[in-house]
């Protein structure tokens, strides 16, 4: 059956005393830690609890379903098991000598009705967001995180060379990128993507080709595509690959939770002389943003010098979609979910030493697609690296 | 690129008289929708938007990204573009002269600090959880609804016929779920499967085989499956598949944003005899359970009757899970997501005519693995229907 990747002990101590100054900052007693991301970054495991930090003291992972596995999954020393979410705040008391007058709680992801049903069943505390202060703890990774989403960035290099075979011309989207999805699951693609922001939905990346690339939608994503059907509107549609057409591989991998984001150009035949003139402009890009980034630059500068780049080669109004559509960022954090911190935007903050994002400069060519790279960078002290190694020139089949 | 499926206007207005009148009950001036899949069942989109819903006049869709494919992709006659979300009470305030005194909110699901940004746009505005009432409503499917629940089922049946050739014994269980996933892909499968509670997550569904059936996990379902790892625990893990073992294939297939959800044994060579009579046992729970639905009874009959007769054949306590990790129903509603009303179980209120519910008993036999059926089923005015034709025989390959 394969045993659990566990997340050693060290590292959850170390998560958890991050934790903990920061309810020090917010003047909080604890926080009741339940979305699923944040619960397996903290305990190891998402097993239906609510891991209670005090800002002194030893955490306790109150497990509902299913205790035993939570056991077996988390290095935490404490895990109790938790019959119902009644039961509570008698087993706050019974561990901690008394419930928390201050309680951080992800305000950032928690339902409203959850958000009430923990204030009534605790009604001597006053409960604050900590959702938004952990997404900022989140954004600097560990070694031991950077390893797990370079065995991710690795994995997508070991697709991306079976990549060929599959496909021909006339192909519909939807199947090129169903045999790619399956060589991705026989390397131990996990299929969940996480996205913290409420409705953000993302299925494996986008398989688009041609006039798909250039449908934007309701995601904050350069590309969106028509996808199958408005109820999902993004992604593969039935469309067929034709010969000479810009085809974008945007594809995230997923391994023991975290993920690398990925983005590679592939034509079957010769990739039009327009399409690979912007294509090199978005290397450039790339390889411009990568040469300035280190730590302590402000993200601002590196968007300001992406966007400036662009226009001076005449796609100001086409980089990182279309028009009125275009997001105003070109790259994200990627860790445990695909829409971490840095955002690199204006007000995008400083970059520090241990972020890891996907930076994906893209450019739209009405009429005939898009074009784009994207890697997933790690910044170190003296600059940043880049995770997949997989090669950057365009796969013409 | 093929025309995105279309809700149909008259479609659209019966769904919003439907919400009016829950308003009215509410004595709620207006509804702000905004979560993917409502948005999709009341606007036929789910581009990023505000879906405003007086109590008495038209709604209109205030659609921020991207409005021109709201427009395109919705049958409502007023789609308004809106620049950002802080210039939504304007908005409401230039098409319906003021702002709501009582609105509702999709409290279930919005998150915390999503409500709370729209409570200090709209000061004078007090909000009240919809999401509840509307899942209430979305619990009976319109004669469309059930026919793209059935599309989804038919196009499960195609599928199964696709699955013997794929399998050979020692293949791990992440290698066949590629193979069937890319099929479905073929098929038009969508990929995003919509679960509305907190942290509840699904891929495609669980293949898994001999002991990954019976390892529980935080899901609420009878089997969860070991995972590839603690970070996502569910579904496949590496585990091969041996001779003569049950592979319970519970898979969702959704089309046009709506799912039917399935499970068939399969088994290389010849299932044993002790699974084939819990299989039987399963089978006849599922035709007593059909036979004795109808409109107007009570949901926990129906579930009492599945328990007892598992509890007469000796498998009371592997009936729906093993031991303390069994769930407390034998099946739930299914349509735009997976976790939809009505729940069969105790307290799961009474059928109605046009609910459709995904009816799951499954046994789980420690040392062997688990078993069990699951057909997609919707209530008429006689009795159920059984959306999935594909047939129930172990496939024995």
């Amino acid at each position: 059956m394969g045993a659990p990747v566990c997340v050693p002990p060290a590292e959850l101590a170390a998560r958890i005393a991050n934790l903990r100054r920061l309810l020090a900052e917010c003047e909080l007693d604890a926080a009741l830690i339940v979305q699923n991301a944040d619960l397996y970054y903290f305990a190891g495991t998402v097993q239906q609890s609510f891991l209670y930090v005090p800002v002194a003291g030893e955490p306790t992972l109150f497990a509902r379903r299913v205790p035993e596995r939570a056991r077996r999954e988390s290095a935490l020393a404490a895990v109790v098991p938790l019959a119902s979410q009644r039961d509570l705040p008698a087993a706050i008391v019974a561990r901690y000598g008394g419930t928390p007058a201050r309680c951080g709680l992800e305000l950032d992801v928690l339902p409203v009705l959850q958000a009430r049903a923990l204030e009534s069943l605790l009604p001597g505390t006053v409960f604050q967001d900590v959702g938004t202060g952990i997404v900022r703890l989140r954004a600097v990774k560990s070694a031991y995180e950077i390893e797990r989403i370079r065995a991710a960035a690795t994995l997508f290099d070991e697709l991306y060379a079976r990549v060929p075979p599959l496909a021909y011309e006339g192909m519909p989207e939807n199947e090129l990128a169903g045999l790619v999805e399956a060589e991705a699951r026989k390397l131990g693609h996990e299929g969940v993507i996480r996205m913290r922001r409420f409705n953000q939905e993302m299925f494996y990346g986008h398989l688009l080709s041609g006039s798909s690339l250039e449908v934007a939608t309701f995601l904050d994503t350069p590309m969106g595509g028509e996808g199958l059907s408005a109820a999902v509107a993004q992604g593969v549609s039935r469309r067929r690959i034709g010969r000479g057409e810009p085809v974008m591989l945007d594809f995230v991998f997923v391994t023991g939770g975290y993920m690398a984001d990925s983005t590679r150009m592939l034509c079957l035949g010769a990739l039009p002389a327009a399409a690979r003139r912007a294509y090199d402009v978005t290397l450039a890009i790339e390889a411009a943003v990568c040469a300035a980034a280190k730590p302590g630059i402000a993200v601002e500068q590196l968007y300001r010098l992406a966007v400036r780049m662009a226009e001076d080669e005449g796609y100001g109004d086409a980089f990182m979609g279309h028009g009125p559509t275009r997001v105003r960022f070109i790259g994200h954090g990627v860790g445990l979910e695909l829409d971490e911190l840095p955002v690199l935007a204006m007000r995008g903050g400083v970059l520090q030493e241990g972020m890891v994002f996907a930076l994906e400069p893209k450019i739209v060519l009405p009429g005939l697609g898009a074009v784009g790279i994207e890697n997933t960078c790690v910044v170190t002290a003296s600059g940043v690296r880049r995770l997949q190694q997989a090669p950057e020139e365009v796969l013409e089949l």
